[in-house]
């Protein structure tokens, strides 16, 4: 190893970040490191997903007579850890403000950890109907309990529901770490900004993708591959979104969307439609309707 | 952190809990958490992949001649693991059982242990033919051994004999959770339930899907997002599966599927026949026959 | 477990090994485990991924006065693991070699690891193209920050970017374990022999396949599931690759390819071409021309 | 390492074991081990300091108004810890008992643990008069806090007074570790049998030996290297002790003994009574006398 | 284990502490924990070790060349650690000062961290010293590497003069934690106080004590359970020691004092003396003088 | 933080260290660090302790039927870990050899190693008579297994007589780390080098220190803070111990060594003696003889 000159080489890397931050007009001068963790953030969730279900997601031996004092310190080296991360990215953010701002920054940050916290048992209301809706949703369900812990859909939907809470309270980098903690171990991609109504089950996950300004109703069902899309085309040759703008579809009530079907842009599948797989949509869809590959050939706006 | 009433927030998470409990018609007094753990098993895989591959998946410093002593402890550790995992899944399916019936569950869990272990080196001689297809079948193989450490497809079809077999020997849970831990790593979703012959390989993997009852010959090739499942429509509008019944397709030995193709319900692709990209089959396919986008013009039941 | 005969099942095992290195014509004297560990490499990207961005992948509390010690002590301890691996990729290669060609291997791993390491500010440059590419491709992301700790893309184009190195310096093996590592992490394929210019970018990303000679030009965007892979029939009955050929798409600058397209063959997408959603691509796509479902009808060899 | 027999030593260890076992009468047939496992009562132990002291031996994030969670928490993990090495202690002790014993076993070690729960209280309040007196005997001291993070003697203490209450209850074998582990990281050996009061104080500490029958009073101090042990001579040639009688000294209310003086025998060391550093007592001890070297030449039965 | 009432047991937890804290007047509302904490401290010495003797007591794969980068990472880090540690103790010791305080102590804990800093070089130096009167002062000592990795007397000096500088720049809690880290591990208990002088070896170690003004001079060399302690009697009945006055031996140069011998009070060991082993001083040795038990019968104040 | 230069201490840290390395002649290019490893003999022994007593210092969940597997699995991996070492310690000490020497340092460690493998069975018989001694000799003992788990006396036996034969092997080194581990745990410091019979018990065991060239026969019990150590005076008036002399004392069969005394030199105490506590013996006594405080006065060469 003598032959290889590390010292130039940390030199040379030294430049590279130069040219960079100089590129960046990030001052030389940065001080320590001011980001949110993501291994911070696995923890705190993994911590929040024992509170919520402390029986099954928290630690094997906890004993039903003393679950509430497993949830009332989990929880609150949970809320503490977030609340250490909220302030980094409340202070990321604020990077070019004034220097007192920090004060004020510090109460945004107890405010929104105090706002979730009280968010939690809604939260778990809303999750318990996630976990009917995948029993009741597969057949070769057996269990409430199996469905916890194996299906990459319900896990997904933990992970969801609380980076929709932190992006609602004004976290949104939080919020996009949680969710993305889930696509890795799942690729199932639900953007934070979603809004996605109670009972909704996605079976096999892996390859969907749900946008930001998706809004999606009550008892969804969705399988793998299907992408809730911004449409992008013909009209936009560049691809590039309006940041901010609905884009993506709207899904009413009870909607079954098959593997691989692709809806594009502001559409609304109606109450009940049933979308076949592998189906491109870019038009509404009228409620109780049913698209498949077969009836693609006499709709407009609906191909395969 | 003053302001957040943790005591508050539990006691909200507490009546959620008794909610759902008492919607699910649980009783008050659960006892202790009684439940397979996906951490447990996740250990007892990674043992019992160095007991049938030791020189490869075993610890580094293994030398050839003490493999067995390495072999024996595993596979001893590993089965003692598995033992108390059995257990947890028959008591959690025996809850409403009388009492007295736990001694018979012993006897149950003990010998589904017995039978898996003995399973063992024919699952090893399996999955050679998997390895060695892997390898014959990808020309940027470079060895077995690449292929055993690297390929996802071969991951996944680890785990899926060991889950099938699991699954057979009545343990459905164990199996599922076995099939998800390589899910989450390989995004290859196999239902443990699914039938498949020697030499099997996935390539690529990310977004296939494998139904229950899928039946699946010798010498088969898949490619990525290849999905084999039900049926749904055009006559269920529900999209809900029938427990039990044959859905799945049956794809002949030497059937070579590409990426993203969709074969649905109760099909069978005939020895030898090519099933293209994109490709979406819904009725049989001849042996010998090759189906691609530009074949589907023709053939009833089968459109891209 | 008194019932479970694990010497006679060590014994099977055994005697599966045996036949299995009998066929593979391996000697039955070994020797210690000789091949590189997933394990070690997954560490010493993690350090090679802090040195290449000290303040956002390093460790937390690093303080920018003092990034180049931090960077140095990393790399060194970095390298040295690299060359380790770097020899045994090198020692299984030529393990039918004869035994003096010892030293040679030797030189040859270091000087692999030490032009490896002088390519790293290099890489880094690259990178931060990359990067730049996420940012302004993707109007939802915040910072460049963000978009290094949180894009599935991103991480996915940081092992590329060293594997492909480690490729391109003979050790296709190491190579490859990198590329599985993101692959398994984000769901995107990317084969490290591909060649990928500047400002490349992957949105979502599960499901992306790039093959082994594909060829990319600067200022890509990619959405998940798109593959670029090899064209394997009509003329190809059994679907094998010939080794080597180029076979995967030239991909020129500024060409946008939405989701679920699968462009197959040598086929050149030209500069600023626009490919859609779902398309079926085996010809060449003019320069600035635009491929969607709906002008799929007139061109020939182009199908949705 | 190819010339190391492995097996051949593994053979020849099994026959040392084997011996071992004859020569003990015990059964080859020992099933699975049943011992207490000192890796565990450590983890309970720590536990333990934690739930009597959260804030200054629980976790360091620990907030006031949450105390209770933890405490209650840490409280319930380390006493079902505790059940089962209980358990495993009274089985070893009557492991030639009946079969049939195992519910009266059960249901003996159910009641230990309830008793040593309900005794913490007690104990708490104990071991901050020994904290007080730490504080108040060394000018050094600077906050109570101080003497509990701090102090070996105080740490042993701890130990102690767990121990001592287990030994009470019937589970001298867990008390035994429970000291060991204090000894081994203080150098002070409290043996779990002896009977000390409140407000106690080792300065030191190193050396310290303390047996199974002394008897200390109130605000007694000791420094180190001071032995409370047994008289074996001049009667008792072989210096084997008398198993259960009353053997050690009894040391009353306010006594100090300096560094190095050896006690022996069932003397007792009057209330308030000083022994000189290096002393050697083996007779009784007036109240408030003052035994030094100087003095020993007239004392009878006290030497230097 | 249903019947032991943890809640109960909390309850009485809680009575006990807040007796305590009644008692001890802290008041109820204590805020997060604040103080130093001994693992944070065990790591930070670690580091230090590392930082003063990089290729002995630094990672095992150091390379000669890169020591700097190491060195400089490591230091880095570790005084940021004590950095925090410094300012957890100096609030502690203002816990009553008023809230504006809190500027003054963090420039109080960055100068003493920075002093600290800049002591290291020399405490180097000097730790050669000890390093170096080991290796000659054991004639069983093969290499003074074996001494920096094997003696307990040189770790327990590397804790001394790191805990005498950190005790010497107002942070004396800190030092008493680094000393006892030390002593738990060799039974050396030297008082952070303590000057000592260049080239000092203790053999063998355990049981030694020295006082917190006793004054070492250069070459001096002791054995196991040596104690340069205080003289407490005959005047002074009860033992206690005066805060701050000079009341443990001084020791001059190249005085050896072998095992178990006992210095008490502030007499001078005149340079060159020799104690023998068990011998009990409390008055001045003369300089060159050897006492020895045999010369005990003569000395007034120098007994055996 | 900002003020500490960390780079100026960085320089002069070196600056320090290669004065060092100037004045112990040590070339600038050192190469990596070629020392035996503390951490990885600690982890060795641990592993040959396992192997030793496989049920009762194993893992907990060993069965019996399986011990072999586990022993030959673990004594495989400790010998491979112990060659590293023992290659290390013999390049360290054959560091000024001539390169060539390579070859034959590892057969010597490799003969070490084997030689070592194949006395471990005689170890283990012989530490069941140190554990049947102890379990003998303490009428509190109640059973072998607690004995083995419990007493650090028995500990220090199992490291010492794994540390007496290294040292016999030529490997002085690793004995005497090996032995260090011990002492930090147990405060009991026996030299590798001293020869010891069967049957041995040391009670409580803190502050004992035995040298190298001692000499204990069968059956002999020692108490704490026993020294059998070298006499240095009246004739060396510095202390200093010839080195490779027999100097220390000889124990002969069934002697028994109360609390605190100190035996000096190369003398005998002759079979069947008892030697009191805190007694000072620097003569031969006879055997059969009675030793104590109180016979002093009469004795020659013996005092307290």
């Amino acid at each position: 190893m003598a032959h290889v000159e590390v010292g130039e080489v940390v030199r040379a890397l030294r430049g590279a970040r130069d040219e960079w931050r100089a590129r960046q007009k990030r001052a030389r001068e940065l001080g320590p490191r001011e980001f949110p963790s993501r291994e911070a953030l696995a923890g705190i969730v993994e911590s929040l997903k024992g509170a919520l279900f402390p029986m099954r997601l928290g630690p094997p031996d906890l004993r039903h007579e003393n679950e509430d004092f497993y949830v009332g310190h989990t929880l609150d080296a949970a809320l503490q850890g977030l609340l250490a991360q909220a302030r980094l990215e409340l202070n990321f953010s604020a990077r070019h403000a004034p220097a007192d701002a920090q004060e004020e920054i510090d109460a945004l940050a107890a405010r929104a950890v105090r706002d979730f916290a009280e968010a939690l048992p809604g939260l778990r209301r809303l999750l318990d109907t996630d976990v009917l809706a995948a029993y009741q949703g597969d057949p070769a369900a057996r269990s409430v309990d199996e469905v916890l812990l194996c299906y990459p859909g319900v896990l997904a939907m933990i992970h969801h529901r609380l980076a929709h809470k932190l992006y609602a309270l004004g976290l949104p980098l939080l919020a996009r770490i949680v969710a993305e903690l889930a696509h890795a171990q799942t690729g199932i991609d639900i953007h934070p900004g979603a809004r996605i109504g109670a009972g909704f089950f996605i079976d096999h996950g892996t390859g969907v993708v749900i946008g930001e300004t998706a809004v999606i109703g009550q008892g969804v069902r969705l399988y793998q591959a299907v992408t809730l899309g911004a449409k992008r085309f013909p009209t936009d040759a560049e691809g590039h979104l309006q940041k901010g703008l609905p884009r993506h579809p709207v899904v009413e009530d009870e909607v079954v969307i098959y593997a691989g079907a692709t809806i594009l842009g502001r559409v609304t599948l109606g109450k009940g439609a049933t979308i076949g797989g592998n189906v491109w949509v870019t038009d509404d869809v009228a409620p109780g309707a049913s698209v498949t590959q077969a009836s693609l050939q006499k709709a407009p706006g609906v191909r395969a």
